[in-house]
């Protein structure tokens, strides 16, 4: 019976994957016992998930196997799914167990947030996981073969995209690259397609200059988007969405990128939430913890009035802080407050095309797309190194 | 105005293919017009379609453009859909006009026969064009993706083949090639998805001999195809079917190859058919009418008291001899009878693997499949010589 604390990070996203590699490097052998508990064998990577949503990328450039990122003589990895969180136990139940920790870490990812937009989780699709992106492109695919079939309904050719910030940008951009080779593959008039992207706020990308959104917005309208901004979505349906104008768009498709939120097991465990979201302290522990740790997408935190969105950025420097201090801990050394350090922005717009802010710089088309990759490369080679950047890159 | 005699084609399949480059051959500058009608304006080879109806081959190698076998100099191509046939004012009506005629070929291709199985006909998916094996390519990957982001559903995993035929088997063997990919993209255990293959008659492959049908049955199996013989789909559904036997198996799946007939736009012209085929005098003429040819599945032909199969090896021989006829007729020479040369039955059982009967000889395994290569490519040199072959041809 070992008497060494047992810390079990909860789930292994850009927060949690950071935190396991940090904790296996600093732990001394035997000084704690380390569980990494996630539902899939596999990390992805959030900020790609847009290509092989839209078909434009292999789900295999997306993923990672965990027990190529993790040594498991250091780490144990549990596959399995949370149930709950019981603080007073110190107990996570697990669909097929139970694990009992001294230290939490808690990065389980957000869910769509569909505010009460009647016939949304319904009808329509998001894109956060491995599988619901196989489900995206498997769906757009399914719409063209089914048009040619039936009486060419142009519901089956109409795609709409809720949300007009970062990830549904960026999937619509894709989208209107994919979309012309699926013409060509089911023999579709690509002038008959229609790409939606509705946007209740009056225009894209909040957080990038005015210059920049409008470059953006150009390029995709010229890729063949039509936007609707300042309109909401009233109401989702199997076949389509009644807007706030009263205007009503047929479509089987449509994909949700118009809100996230933290998790419901956050909310469940019993933190005080915002959204599903845990106001951490300057240490990143939950208020009244000191043990439980929370970042990513479950965690909030303040930039003067206005809370940080919540990036992979924001996440991975998460997982570091926390990891040095859950060692600082252990040793009875002295934590240390977490800094965001904004490294800049990058949002691609299809093949060849983007938008970037580094400082004070802006750039915009080959550049900012050569950026995008650039981050990309640089996210697997601190995750895998040179052999993982070799193996899942794009550099083309 | 011309008074040269007026050829109207209906259908660009094998036998109208054919029928059409033999009358460009032979037929001397204005000595008839010919119009060739079809709905799409590709050839498509309708053997070939189980490919990329299970998604192991792509439908550019299923398909020529009429217009590369064609000398539109000579033969006028019509891209329209036949309404109908009016034999008493020697018109055929198109969706967007009409044709007269002097000389009528109808080679419509035929249609899937569900018996009055009910359900069948709404819900079970059928080989029969490029736009039909698009829809259940997209299907089957469409399942998959579906499972992963519902519970589970076997529904979404088990893949029902009515028919146990040339065309089923030749499907099924495909689909059992494929399952093992799709089971890989998507993270399903191969172990848990079922095909079943269901046949009414007692054993498979009809025509062939029982060490070949016994061959085949046992390469299916081995690859993973669950074999019910004697057994009939009593009813379709949704999400499944009921067998003769009571039993149900669940499938959202289902692809019927169970039965061809000929063609509702033959029986509605007021030919005398059985199952929507006019059994044809020996010069391939419907009995009635000498300036009339009905080829392909849309006719009957007798062997003593059963009718040949309909193949693509039996309109392409009808496609020449009637021309040679229609020739023939113009320059008021002797018809000649039209004698069907059966040159052998190849059937493939998926990568590497086939039965074969050419004369006396019975081949199996890697030497069948090659000789199935062979049949393929010597039909892309028939209708497009070298090229066609080197364009389309699968070698591999």
């Amino acid at each position: 019976m070992s008497s060494i604390p047992k810390i079990v990070i909860l789930g292994a996203g850009y927060g949690g994957i950071l935190t396991a590699q940090r904790l296996q490097k600093e732990l001394n052998y035997n000084e704690a016992d380390v569980t990494l508990v996630n539902r899939h064998d596999y990390h992805y990577i959030t900020t790609h998930l847009h290509m092989p949503a839209a078909g434009t990328d292999s789900i295999e450039h997306t993923r990672v196997s965990i027990s190529k990122l993790i040594d498991e003589f250091k780490i144990d990895l549990v596959k399995s799914s949370v149930q709950e969180i019981r603080l007073h136990d110190k107990k996570v139940i697990l669909e097929d167990g139970t694990l009992s920790y001294d230290y939490l870490i808690i990065g389980l990812g957000g869910e769509p947030e569909t505010f009460g937009i009647p016939g949304m989780a319904e009808y329509a699709m998001s894109i956060r996981s491995i599988n619901s992106v196989r489900l995206i492109r498997a769906h757009i695919e399914y719409q063209f073969a089914m048009y040619k079939n039936e009486q060419r309904p142009q519901e089956r050719i109409n795609f709409i995209v809720g949300g007009a910030g970062f990830s549904g940008i960026e999937f619509v951009a894709e989208l209107a690259d994919r979309i012309p080779k699926l013409c060509k593959e089911y023999d579709v008039d690509p002038a008959l397609v229609n790409i939606y992207n509705i946007e209740a706020a009056s225009s894209a990308l909040p957080g990038f200059a005015p210059e920049l959104v409008d470059y953006a917005v150009e390029v995709l309208q010229k890729k063949g988007v039509t936007f609707k901004f300042g309109v909401a979505i009233k109401e989702c349906m199997p076949n389509g969405v009644i807007l706030s104008t009263g205007e009503e768009i047929k479509s089987a498709t449509i994909v949700w990128t118009g809100g996230v939120r933290g998790n419901r097991l956050v909310e469940s465990a019993g933190f005080e939430t915002m959204r599903g979201r845990v106001k951490v302290d300057e240490y990143l522990r939950a208020p009244g913890y000191e043990n439980i740790f929370i970042i990513g997408d479950n965690s909030l935190i303040f930039n003067g009035d206005k809370p940080y969105p919540p990036t992979a950025q924001m996440a991975m420097q998460q997982g570091v802080s926390c990891a040095q201090n859950i060692v600082a801990s252990i040793r009875g050394k002295e934590l240390r407050k977490f800094e965001f350090h904004h490294k800049g922005t990058v949002a691609s717009l299809g093949k060849g095309e983007g938008i970037a802010v580094v400082g004070d710089k802006k750039y915009t088309g080959f550049k900012a797309a050569q950026l995008k990759k650039l981050v990309d490369l640089r996210y697997l080679f601190i995750i895998g190194g040179i052999p993982l950047v070799l193996k899942k890159g794009r550099f083309i």
